[in-house]
């Protein structure tokens, strides 16, 4: 079981890479099984990594199996895990586009129905965090200021954000749920960041739309793509 | 025939990937064939989809063979084939710089010679469904609503459409037609962001140029590319 | 001899491809030798295109060898030759960002060392066509109105023009030469779009250090890469 | 030991291309041994160049091995190896968005934690070289100027730097390192290019951020990555 969520790990950190995320070591993907999550090595190369070199933790972050120290977001992970019980995967990236609205101070709005397809909302961009809570136990202060901007929002509805002059973070059911609402972050980035230039008043898109598209996609009466029977016929 | 034109439905559908147009499966192509229609199954991913996955239905939108549900885009592609008897194929992408415009709510005007070889003029925006429309028959009334604009327009000489909000439709005599105007709209989208950024009031290409443009590939008296019979010697 | 030349311009034209200035048929290459030019022919696919498939035509546009018509472009060609007697290559494009600045109506003015080190000045865009230049021999009006913008300039310093609302020529000594140069016009496009939105006021690059890095690379004082002799023992 | 940091120079060198800093011959790489210097040679393709190719010179720019000549922008490189001692590899690129910085004349101020990683604080824009700087020994003085732009500031803590109306200089404890942070010069331009787009107020990240990002990966306390031991089991 562990042996396969490495492999999953391990691949969904590859496809970081095929989906032009991360550059060098920029970037980290995680997975939950229980009371374990599997994490990419810290600073390793993504040219060089094997899935054996993927490391696991328990939830309070010691290490079970693995030679190399885990990335050195682990915190940030453990404290989602632990806050957002319904995840089991979490990417962390410093994507060029959305990256550019962290460095901005600049939440991502629904501008249209490729957001509204993934995220039900506005994915919300975190405040600074103080230099108290930057000095001490900063990676896992990033994930508590995370969990803050969480209240009042659903994390399931919401599966990502934006963290204040820093990057992403995503999640979803498993790894490559996490990875996936990662390249979507970036491509609404990128359409929300030319939109606006074009139309600095363009507002967002209608909430019936949003609604339409999300639960078109989500929940039980959604109606996009195949169900379990009819496909394995 | 069928099994051929489901060739020609899954090659164009790839071809959207090829153009860098879609990622994940945001995106289809359709044709027709007399009384029948070939489309995209829903949500099945562009790496693992074979021709025979394309599904075949009837214009009213009855599924004739295959073993998946149809896009579910479908009833849009059905109601353009039935208003639009000149088209034979059809495709929905949300490519970056086009999909940018729909957010901001603007048509892509004729800035220059590219554009004028293939879209005789504006390519226009949509406005937005109502709750009404939205609510009931979404995909059916997206199709309306592109109607609805083409009204006064000739849909031959502009083969697509900014739909607000939400993405790209263009069409064309047959399924790669609609994906050859599909990358010229993203790629005039591009140039017509970065012009207005440079300068917004630069305008749009004089009429005669338009013209001279348009006609020299298009109609009787077209000069562009070579004659068949010169050709086949 | 021409056989050689069309195997060049066959080259260069997938340059065009390599290089990312062209997508579909957009674009084309041609090269003089004496009294002849070798040319893509029109509207043929940069995929399927063949060495053999390159037209000649003498300078009166007489088409010599070839199957196929030449490029709807080559009236434009043709007078550029003719009038500019030093240039042996001639591209044209409608590269994306060196479009965007016919589309805005601006020259190419030379805000770095990177324009200074292929061109002497600012890359003019030409004033627009009238509607009778347009209505009869368009191609051959866009040579005259080229050769016009160039009177007080020297076209050997000054490689390459915008065409207003249409895209770029650039030429060379050979064929090579101005796809390099349209590579190079399509980078300090780039360049230059993002340095005026970082810094509309941001000006030219000093006379002195265009002076240097021009004359580094060009003319009897150059000492920018290797000397004949040097390299060839 | 030469021969090896030939080959090294030579790898770096391919680098620029395999991370898009590069084209045609835009960029070089050196690196520094004891008294010795090894460099690109002036104006030769990366696709045919070999490793015998790089050049050999002392620290006064006396050719010690290799055919070819070095590149123009050796004086350069020398200076910055003499005034800089603990630096052992340099890159000089006209890498797209840095380059607009420079051709905007502006700094890159650090936004985020992207740019905190690698660069402690601004990467400062040079002044331009006067007249008499640029017709005599420009290259040395294009050195020179940098060097000046230093003073006050630690080279090893901000590895790069902005040459104003040119493009980018970069170094490191090797040649791979100066890419590496010429890369990342490429990616913090890019997304502070789109930040202030988005938020011309935006600002930079704050200093116990600055502070946090840059000692977890360097100096003593540093805790990103493998320490050596751990890993060698």
């Amino acid at each position: 079981m562990i042996e396969n969520l490495k492999k999953e790990v391990f691949q969904a950190n590859l496809d970081l890479v095929k989906y032009g995320l991360v550059i060098f070591t920029w970037g980290n993907v995680s997975a939950r099984c229980g009371e374990y999550i599997v994490i990419k090595p810290s600073g390793v190369s993504y040219e060089t990594m094997k899935a054996e070199d993927m490391v696991v933790l328990d939830l309070d972050g010691n290490r079970i199996e693995g030679n190399y120290n885990p990335s050195s977001d682990t915190p940030t992970h453990l404290e989602l895990y632990k806050a957002f019980p319904g995840i089991g995967g979490i990417t962390h990236t410093h994507s060029s586009y959305a990256t550019s609205f962290a460095q901005a101070g600049m939440p991502i709005t629904p501008m249209g129905t490729t957001h509204a397809d993934y995220f039900y909302g506005t994915i919300p961009c975190t405040r600074n965090l103080s230099s108290e809570e930057t000095e001490s136990a900063y990676e896992k202060n990033t994930g508590k200021v995370i969990i803050e901007t969480f209240e009042g929002r659903d994390p399931i509805a919401i599966p990502g954000v934006i963290v204040r002059n820093h990057g992403v973070f995503s999640w979803g059911k498993d790894a490559f749920e996490s990875v996936h609402n990662a390249v979507v972050m970036e491509e609404v980035a990128k359409m929300n960041y030319r939109a606006l230039a074009l139309n600095p008043s363009a507002g967002t898109v209608r909430q019936y739309i949003l609604d339409k598209h999300y639960y078109r996609k989500h929940g039980e009466n959604s109606y996009y793509g195949q169900k379990e029977k009819e496909v394995e016929k």
